[in-house]
């Protein structure tokens, strides 16, 4: 299933899209795309209505995160060999855990606001994991099952912000508007094997980043089980879990940082595309 | 006022102390202590209702944590001068930020569970800041405005997970049940100079920690201005300013971290008391 909210922000209806390609409207089935959904019983359920008997959605909508009412927004970096030598620091012995603030989620097409004094906004294409069960303690064997789907995920970054103003990163990962999610939430069964998807960013129609989720140093399994030593995985968690190389932070011969006006877009295989006007800070 | 959450985890019903120390139910006048109501006009609403009309509520109750449904909990580091030196870290230049996991909250008196495996876990008293009011770009003058309250937090650290696993903190900060918070969020009015309240936490009826909030290096009002530049804080947000010297990390001639069977009490002047049993993980 591809589960998605569509509407005016703060609006959203729910709906899933079929295999036509058109939204239909999940709204007289379930009243929002939530984290309870998500468990294994409850994508059950949802798979389990008659898709043809939905309404169609017609015309050109904006989409929102495909999940309200997540309650963390986790990220892995330097999560790609090639990622981690382009920023000039080692690969990670373990993964590098860091927080996206929950305040900057934002539709997967809706304009990103460059910060107030920002020189250095940048992209970053990843793939997202969805928690469906909640997870502690789990193995890497175990942590799959507690997995709901995937999403495609923008990690919008501040580098002056994240690396300059250190020595966390957390100032120039969470600002309003840095958490482009969606269009879709692909449930696992649609996925397949998560560690073979391919992957790319494009920054005013040029290509810039070209990647493989198998080139990921940890998996999936292995952030899940990871994390799950650190904290419980609720449903509805968000985890972004790094970017291949081909950030601005890593260009040549010099550093390329976004500019009001500036478009991004990108996309993974199975997961859809979103695309983003970057625009300047105003109150 | 002293606006508070009382009754079994996750069952806990609103209410407020009053002058004479007795909890009243709040449960009559609003379903319960949520961020929406934290904006002046909502606090101005409640201080309204006739204290003496409300019930009291007898025995002894059980406290969670203050507000329900708070978004995140950002936090502070370094942030006492001494606390620095005895961490072997530089005074920092501009505040440093990280972030706890929004699942770490727990019940000011509830157990802390010492997570599997973890050696080097650790006590920080910490004055809260709850949001009252989104508060964007807005200046040190501004900031206060933004406040409904205070409460008292221990910023349970993990120092292997924060420093040896880093090179972020939030592996440390963040798992279950290292975010005590309570006993009550009193409103600023009720405070009055947040930036001289004397501050204390013993460990097994030993005091480790004296401090007062008026050796801050950087100022509620600076902290909650600073945030505002990289990310929206919204109603309910929690941010914890940073601890005074006396943890377990600094302790003379070795540190000194918490065992299964050991005590924690804390203070903060104004905001009440609060005190946990440290226990073992078991599944």
């Amino acid at each position: 299933m591809k589960l998605l909210r569509y509407g005016p922000k703060g609006a959203e209806k729910p709906g899933l899209l079929d295999a036509e390609g058109r939204i239909r409207d999940l709204s007289g089935v379930v009243a929002d795309i939530t984290p309870d959904l998500l468990s294994a019983e409850g994508l059950t359920r949802l798979a389990a209505v008659d898709t043809g008997s939905l309404p169609i959605v017609e015309g050109e909508q904006r989409y929102g995160v495909p999940v309200n009412g997540s309650r963390k927004f986790i990220a892995i970096g330097l999560n790609f060999a090639d990622h981690a030598a382009e920023s000039n620091l080692p690969i990670p012995a373990e993964p590098v855990v860091f927080m996206k603030a929950i305040s900057c989620l934002n539709g997967p097409n809706d304009d990103v606001v460059i910060p107030r004094g920002s020189e250095k906004t940048d992209w970053e294409v990843e793939l997202g994991i969805v928690i469906g069960k909640a997870a502690s303690y789990v193995t890497k064997e175990e942590a799959l099952d507690h997995v709901a789907g995937y999403v495609l995920i923008n990690d919008v970054s501040e580098r002056a912000f994240q690396i300059e103003r250190g020595p966390t990163w957390d100032k120039g990962k969470g600002c309003d508007t840095f958490g482009p999610v969606g269009p879709w939430l692909v449930t696992t069964d649609e996925v397949g094997d998560v560690q073979n998807l391919d992957m790319w960013l494009d920054v005013n129609g040029q290509r810039v980043q070209t990647g493989n989720t198998k080139t990921m140093i940890f998996t999936v399994a292995e952030i899940v089980s990871y994390l799950s030593e650190f904290m419980t995985l609720e449903p509805g968690d968000l985890i972004t879990t790094g970017t291949p190389p081909g950030v601005g932070l890593g260009q040549k011969p010099e550093p390329w940082y976004l500019k009001a006006g500036d478009t991004v877009r990108l996309g993974i295989e199975k997961l859809g595309e979103q695309g983003q006007t970057f625009v300047a800070w105003s109150r």
